[in-house]
């Protein structure tokens, strides 16, 4: 067998994951949660699997879960998208992103993503044939530098992946931003896949900026959520798309022989608890008491943070401290200090190394604690 | 936007089961249960959210789920898959079919399916730039004419992709075919991918062929299997690929990037369900009982009826009454007699109309009465 992507591996996420439970260390390196969703969300899916709902869910989702997505995303962006050909739920904020890729990446179609980037991206244009071109954010504030952008720009460009709030850098789109974009792809015929996961996960009062927010970039833009992320719930593996009718009648195309449909009880279950609002709107809260936390915790080591405007994620350097690589490092931690994190370079295409770290803060209180008195013990 | 697969619709699954509601007609199109999946089943399940197996499962699968497959799987066929490397649970029988076309056509490949065909093979196969080459058969019995698909390999024939018992037709491989098969892959480079999510659907003591039981193409085989089939839960969205390990590890980048795992709770309670082997041993005759009702009903309408060997579906041909496309006929069937089924000439590329229907009998004895009730009366 020919192998369509020879230099992929094992993930860094399932390797570390496993390296953590096999030295008994604490697991702050694949993003998810240690603590429990709400009971009333499992309730409500046992309802909905007592109540019969285990047969095929129509293909673009269970209507009122769509309709729920519409109502948060007006609310939130003032965005309208019609649930019957704009929304499309799928297996996870992944599988959105593979098929949105899939969808418009044709053979030796351009794609611009900036690194460090989650791990997806690069996989999902090689299998269709099309070409990254990528573009190296710097630390410590990862701004993407629109002006270099420009110059990555061909007649082949096809789309542009952008993510916010960003995995790993906890960085966070600004309005600037924004209007760069839109000047950008404005006369040309760029789509947009804005990979959102983290929506909900924004810190000190900072605005999400959306590309629902703006219709000249909604309408070429599809746009990936996640309740895995929203609900804590990251093995349910449900997520969403929303994009303009024109692309999403496209991207249902590909989703109907991909998948065809999602899980139907999980999907009953979510809608009714989407129905309140509280779940969501507490959420920038709970995460950043998280992150407030954790930081206060980490500045008792040597470690030097960097800031964390949205996401799961805190970025640290360990350069003045050692010389290894950010995997060796990384490694020695997840053994020596019983912390299991995750180096950066390795969402480097050339595994740029800046001796940073990323830690999940989504984690228990607890959890966070014993982190940190490992990690101040840590030489 | 350029669609990569400008003569798709929506699927007649889709189409029939929303007529179906329209003018609330019996709805025996799409294939699913209309009774309910074992108490026990759920409990199992909820069990599994309030232990905490919410988050995310590891990429290839919980691995006590894995291991039981392995067991049923040695159980039934004689076989031995390694859960570490030679099985992953997928997010339904069709994204495992998703991904193995994914994984193994490129450009320009060849692949070899038979029409009528499941609807989901072709889409895939074009998606990844490969090239359909499709061979009809015929009714009343569908075999495969292995001296014309002889005439169809060539050096760029990269995939076959079998389905017994199949979808629509109701036929099985027999072992004459095994053999032909053997034979004509024996020496080519050629993979098979054996849609098997009917395994547990076979009738009057007839032999499942899986490439599972023989060495010589099971070495070169992804197999495709179905929980949503085997428990009565079509809408959980949950499956499984079956492949040797050099093809698995191709496999999985590509699931990793498209999915990276599956819903861990669903995951979690069908491995505790399944390790009762009875679930599956007793399915065979469930569905036979169902298959002899319906048929011997069937026999006091006008329709002729095709045997049917396997799957939930019994064919019938009506071209003695009337002079319709199957399209037409079906449509006025849904409307007029209130019976809702599937035209079998969407099956095929040409569109091949050989006044042929397709009734799914995966419904209780109950819904199958009052079918054959409306179709007794239909003139
Ligand atoms: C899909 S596993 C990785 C989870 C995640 O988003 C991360 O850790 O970056
Ligand atoms: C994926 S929806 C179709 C269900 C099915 O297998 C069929 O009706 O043929």
């Amino acid at each position: 067998i020919t192998s369509k992507l020879p230099s992929v591996g094992t993930t860094i996420f399932t390797t570390m994951s496993a390296l953590a439970t096999e030295v008994d260390a604490i697991n702050l390196s694949q993003g998810f949660p240690d603590y429990e969703c709400s009971p009333e969300l499992i309730e409500l899916v046992n309802k909905a699997m007592l109540d019969g709902h285990n047969q095929y869910a129509p293909m673009g989702g269970v209507m009122q879960l769509r309709e729920q997505i519409a109502l948060k995303t007006e609310k939130l962006y003032g965005a309208k998208y019609d649930p019957a050909t704009e929304i499309t739920v799928t297996a996870g904020g992944t599988q959105a992103i593979f098929t949105a890729i899939c969808t418009v990446v044709h053979p030796n179609d351009e794609v611009i993503i900036f690194e460090p980037a989650f791990d997806c991206y690069a996989p999902a244009i090689k299998l269709m044939g099309g070409v990254v071109k990528s573009m190296e954010l710097q630390p410590p504030d990862y701004r993407i530098d629109w002006g270099m952008v420009r110059k990555l720009v061909s007649n082949r460009t096809k789309l542009i992946i952008i993510n916010s709030p960003h995995n790993p850098t906890a960085t966070i789109l600004q309005k600037e931003d924004i209007d760069e974009l839109s000047a950008l792809v404005k006369d040309r015929d760029i789509f947009i896949l804005s990979d959102e996961v983290y929506e909900h996960l924004i810190y000190d009062g900072a605005t999400h900026h959306s590309m629902a927010r703006y219709p000249q970039l909604a309408e070429r833009s599809f746009i990936v959520a996640s309740f895995g992320k929203l609900f804590h719930v990251t093995g349910w593996k449900v997520g969403y798309c929303l994009a303009p009718a024109y692309l999403m009648n496209e991207f249902r195309k590909v989703h109907q022989y991909n998948v065809f449909s999602v899980n139907s009880a999980m999907q009953t279950g979510m809608a009714q608890y989407l129905a309140d609002e509280n779940v969501y709107l507490g959420l920038p809260f709970f995460f950043q008491q998280k992150r407030d936390h954790f930081a206060e915790g980490l500045k008792q080591t040597s470690l030097e943070l960097l800031p964390s405007h949205g996401s799961y994620f805190q970025l640290a350097k360990y350069g003045h401290l050692s010389d290894e690589s950010d995997i060796d490092f990384t490694l020695r931690l997840t053994r020596e200090a019983g912390v299991a994190c995750i180096p950066t370079s390795v969402f480097y295409s050339r595994c740029t190394d800046h001796r940073i770290i990323r830690f999940c803060f989504a984690k228990k209180q607890e959890t966070l604690d014993n982190a940190v008195n490992r990690l101040i013990n840590f030489k």
